[in-house]
């Protein structure tokens, strides 16, 4: 029995009570829509989840603040084509302004919506346009707006990230929808304290607090924090989530309860969709490749041994060749933070081993160099050192990524 | 007073008694030179470094291990082509083959011969070509050997490396040789116990074992363990330093002393010209650049905030687009272990502030843009969080890398 559905073209707006747009405020030299809001009339009580980069931008500054001070919320105003990072004093009252002006327009308290940023680094955001925007962010609200929010926030994404999902609790209908910006600097290592992926999650489960923010650690520790394109942490990651109670559940406390479970296994399907999307349009990216590590002695070894291999520029240039260069492969494994015994170490591609006891197979490099030509593969090193399993999902590393970035700036 | 002089056209035989030589055994498709041996008929005080990866290969295990049952040594054999890492016992059992063989041709003890391995991880020696290639290259030797033993070395290099010095010690001139390979899969990580670059280096210096055991050590931490080109830790990094005492020097036992001090030095201007030599040689770069962090809290904040932003993805490749974007630099940083107050920090471009505080300085983008289009520059970081400083020499990221490295197995 599918307990959880995915709801066709499904977005942001599908929960009840949510209403979005995608504008063009002017801040993109391309001329392409750069800002969006979420906006839900019910107050909200949210959970948000933020970079640890030790520069933190603006947005992100304001966001943990009010999170710290408030319990419920209304809106997320957020704009692309400027990251209002390292930008100051000053950077930080244009993120404040950003949010009176929306809840000055929306008619909700100034302290009501968060606000969320993306783009260079290091610029200040030209107020006026941002101004102008959000009266006409305001103004275009609706029902069906979510897939042109999704739009509005694209960088260099080549398309946009959503998904809605829904479930029964009890009699009741619970919706959760997501969208999710990003394809470079990422490696978000999101903290509860403290993700330039952009994830904004909707709901309209009656959820407490309490449980909003674990189920939302929890999912994203088995999403976006096992993503990689590039290594690089951005100064804007930031993952938030607005729930207005509005499909009428017995509130969700437990992550324990039946239905804690259940809400905490669609969003964690929610996100993981979003995180895999993102690593999908990873800038350049030819292939997705799943790395496994298994059987390491904890946790912690397998999940720094596999994002180890994800973030090897050797790995990933190997891949993008298509060669089952697996040498490379052990090499990562051997300067992770992992203990094992190297002469124990066996290694698949796919249902292949090009590994065992450390040593080559006898599987032809032929065979291996067609799973290697595959868009999609798993390469799956098991360590024999112990009963924990990780896993990262990342992408190869070819000519267009360094064209991309090569070129972002200018 | 200039005290270390570079000799002209100098190599790992300039020292007195070394003998070398860099020969075609057939290990590479190519057909260019892919064996070198370097020996001295007096025996030397010897001491290593190798790498830090977990995966070992086969060489750099039965080097520990001569190294660790005796003192004395002759001769190095070092083949390129071929890195014998992942070959399990078989390999090793190689390993000491090439030593065996070495030994037997040169009339020595057998296990007075190190062994280095370079190339491709995961296939067997082919002991035939080994063997005739051994006895090739004994019967080459000669004291002009030394600059063909750097070329036979080299793998993905496109120029090869090497390099000697000269100091008084008393009435006696001590020299030091050396010669390096490595472009690609450098980050070495050298370590008494457990360094795919290859150094090799040989003085006439009368040293005792402890000496240079720490000398070398201390030389390399200034040096290779500052250098890198991918952020991939080889199997097979070592560096290897003989010592025949032919110079006549009084014994050189303390780096306290002065000549323990001007032999440090000397050592450790060769090893360090060799170091960036692999950095300017690295893997399609167009770019050498500098990356100091200075007032750190303490010496690994700066070193490991320093090999961060040399090892991100996104600097590397908008260096290679000679483009100012210091917010990847800055983010680099942010995400690196160095603890300091991201609104202290100042960035420079050579001599031109492009962040103050944490924020853009009023120096223009064009003039930021130019040093960026150098072909050497240095960016150094200021935390304002302490005392110490650090640095790493690395490169940019260019489409040729992405070339070399998705064809290099093929």
């Amino acid at each position: 029995m599918k307990e959880i559905n995915e709801i066709r073209n499904g977005d942001i707006c599908s929960p009840s009570g949510f209403k979005a747009c995608g504008i063009k405020a002017g801040l993109k030299k391309s001329g392409k829509a750069d800002m969006s809001l979420v906006y839900s009339e019910t107050e909200c009580i949210a959970s948000g989840l933020f970079t640890s980069c030790r520069f933190q931008a603006a947005p992100v500054k304001y966001c943990r603040n009010i999170l710290a001070k408030k319990r419920t919320f209304n809106a997320i105003i957020i704009n692309s084509g400027n990251a209002n990072a390292c930008t100051g004093t000053m950077g930080y009252q244009n993120s404040v302004k950003m949010a009176k002006l929306t809840s000055k327009s929306l008619g909700i308290h100034k302290e009501n919506v968060f606000v969320c940023s993306t783009g260079r680094i290091g610029v200040q955001m030209p107020m006026d346009i941002i101004e102008s925007g959000i009266i006409k962010a305001v103004k275009a609200l609706s029902p069906q707006g979510g897939k042109s929010a999704s739009e509005a926030i694209m960088t260099t994404d080549t398309f946009p990230k959503k998904i809605a999902v829904e479930f029964k609790a009890g009699s009741k209908n619970i919706r959760i929808g997501g969208m999710a910006k990003g394809a470079g600097m990422i490696a978000p290592k999101l903290n509860p304290l403290h993700a330039t992926m952009i994830c904004i999650l909707t709901t309209d489960a009656f959820v407490s607090k309490e449980y909003l923010d674990k189920v939302l650690f929890n999912c994203s520790e088995k999403s976006f924090n096992r993503i990689s394109v590039d290594g690089d942490t951005s100064t804007n990651d930031t993952v938030l989530i607005l729930a207005n109670g509005l499909a009428g559940n017995k509130e969700i406390k437990s992550i324990l309860s039946s239905e804690g479970k259940k809400f905490a296994e669609a969003l964690e399907c929610a996100m993981l969709y979003l995180a895999k999307q993102i690593v999908l349009d990873g800038e350049g990216a030819t292939k997705f490749v799943t790395v496994k590590v298994e059987k390491a002695r904890n946790i912690n070894d397998a999940q720094n041994c596999a994002r180890t291999i994800a973030d090897s520029l050797l790995c990933k240039t190997a891949w993008f060749g298509c060669d089952p260069n697996w040498g490379r492969i052990l090499a990562a494994a051997g300067r992770s933070n992992a203990i094992f015994n190297p002469d124990k170490v066996d290694l698949y591609f796919d249902d292949q081993p090009a590994v065992q006891n450390g040593m080559a197979s006898n599987v032809p490099e032929k065979v291996l160099a067609k799973i290697l030509a595959k868009k999609e593969l798993t390469i799956k090193l098991i360590l024999n050192a112990g009963k924990s399993n990780g896993e990262v999902w990342t992408n190869d590393i070819s000519y267009d990524y360094v064209k991309i970035n090569a070129n972002y700036h200018t």
